[in-house]
């Protein structure tokens, strides 16, 4: 049996939490799909680049980046160089974006499936920038260009449409994708203010030092556009989204909410209307006879309507860095299973 | 591009809405798949059955069925006979079962694949009853034998954890998969009796004539056995799930659950613990912060925990006889897709 040779771009919380996961499931992986991978490349952003044809010890890269260790042998090549020399099959994706861009990875994913490598990639930033470009490519290459962790970590968003759903035409969606705001809506109904909310966010690791991306619903516009862009077959950027996000919700409103038995929410929506497909995000109140109203802390949903099921929802509870980790392991099966 | 002739085995609801399914996706189905059938054998219950090799007009054998006029040229023939003579590669199966011991449908399906034709089945006694002997007999002729409508009507639930979940291992379930009960516990949250509930169950087309499978917990039992079997990959017979129905619950009870914010749900589980299996379905009380709380009437619910991802749960809403014929749809296209 070959052994395929993979190589990560990007090593930080994801990434090392694939680095994990893939030495977990290594042997049953092996046993059932007979798949067997050794790691090739690892470039990071802090600590240089490891490259090994024959093979790098995966906890013992961890083990360095751990003691903040520079690699042996540290290299700095060009990131197409770097995929060139670790000869690597599939590349897992997993670098800090430009969101008004996708870039870097846009150009890092173009130049690795122009180099005939399959692309497994945890960013929404490409998709919504690129993704009828890098698909072609990576059709015209023979390879794959894959994405489930963009939206909703690693639940089965994308697969689940392409996979489960042969033959359905998905209408329209409705989900709480964006993490951090839920979390922050969750803590103000407490009476906490939304300043300490964010900062509760911060500590735990969920919001980035700059939350506005999360408050503005921009997180949301980037989400809901890479869904309607794959699943619904219609091309739309975070600029087309019609987008309000939470900043406006006063602590008297979510009070005030509270008692008539209703919560805030954060809603991304997108319909065909009249031929055109109209997505946005806003604040939206839901009663207790929503799905969306027991969607708590760090969950998230989403609701599909085809014309052949009406109400379709995925729903998941309480993810972590390993689940957006999942999400590039199920690609990576997907991509070489038989 | 060769025809592939394909017949029905039962033409019930299911069997109906499902051929109505076929006339509308034909085209679709074509453009998307390059994948051409014809309807080649009918059989019913009441009708005798219909065979014609070089192809039945589908919309025809729908009229005839709605004026009750017998089929043209109508046969008799022991169902394997009908096979034959139908010649079709695919069958679809969805008649009355007996779930007791699956028959005669696991027969039914083991002529089928035993005779090389693919067998879709919308039935999930022959899960409980005969999944391994049918799935190993389906692999040893080169055919397959799915059910992706035995639960949850269409959703995609076994196609979910065969699709979209590799390497991962599902450790537990949850799940609200009786319609029937869900919709009458709701009914007696506003005052409703438990025989006013059931005859509006019966009226609407939910209920059968004799309720008693689902309110006992039967049906339910069945489902969560199912469920076990092909995704736990632990076989287990409905006697072996620990089973209580809805009839112990009174209206005061619910009355006083109400009043506390909680609704009544009958709920399926499933858990490894200490290396055994344990499955049940009992009636429990869950508040405004489940995901169980607000599936409402004829909707269902299941929640996996799996060893990548926490908690994913998959809910369907206002199912339809379509919706189950979209399962047996998305079957046919798994079967034979290139």
């Amino acid at each position: 049996m070959p052994t395929h040779p993979i190589a990560f771009l990007g090593f930080g919380n994801v990434g090392r939490a694939l680095a994990r996961l893939l030495l977990r499931k290594q042997e049953d992986i092996d046993r059932e799909f007979d798949l067997q991978f050794c790691v090739t490349g690892i470039a990071t952003g802090r600590l240089g680049q490891w490259i090994d044809p024959q093979g790098i010890d995966l906890d013992r890269a961890l083990t360095h980046l751990e003691a903040d260790q520079p690699f042996p042998g540290r290299c700095d090549l060009p990131i197409p160089d770097f995929f060139a020399a670790s000869q690597a099959q599939v590349i897992f994706e997993s670098i800090p974006v430009n969101y008004e861009t996708g870039q870097p990875a846009v150009g890092y994913l173009r130049a690795a499936l122009e180099q005939g490598r399959h692309a497994i990639s945890a960013n929404k930033g490409p998709v919504v920038h690129a993704y009828r470009e890098l698909t072609e490519l990576a059709r015209s290459r023979g390879v794959q260009y894959l994405f489930e962790s963009a939206v909703m970590d690693g639940a089965p968003i994308f697969s689940l449409a392409r996979e489960t759903l042969p033959g359905a035409k998905i209408e329209g969606l409705r989900g709480i994708l964006n993490s951090t705001t839920n979390l922050i809506l969750e803590r103000m109904e407490t009476g906490e203010t939304l300043e300490d909310a964010v900062s509760y966010a911060q500590a735990i690791g969920i919001a980035e030092s700059d939350p506005m991306g999360d408050l503005d619903g921009w997180d949301s516009a980037v989400k809901v556009a890479a869904l309607c862009t794959v699943l619904m077959r219609v091309p739309l950027k975070p600029q087309q989204v019609q987008r309000r996000g939470i900043l406006g919700i006063t602590p008297a409103e979510i009070e005030q909410t509270r008692q008539l038995g209703q919560r805030w929410k954060l809603v991304c929506s997108a319909r065909v209307e009249q031929g055109v497909l109209k997505a946005r995000v806003a604040p939206e109140m839901v009663g207790a006879d929503s799905p969306f109203y027991n969607v708590s802390g760090t969950s998230s949903i989403v609701t599909f309507e085809t014309d052949v099921l009406p109400a379709l929802s995925i729903v998941e509870g309480n993810p972590t860095p390993e689940t957006t980790a999942y999400g590039m392991l199920a690609d990576f099966i997907h991509t070489l299973r038989k």
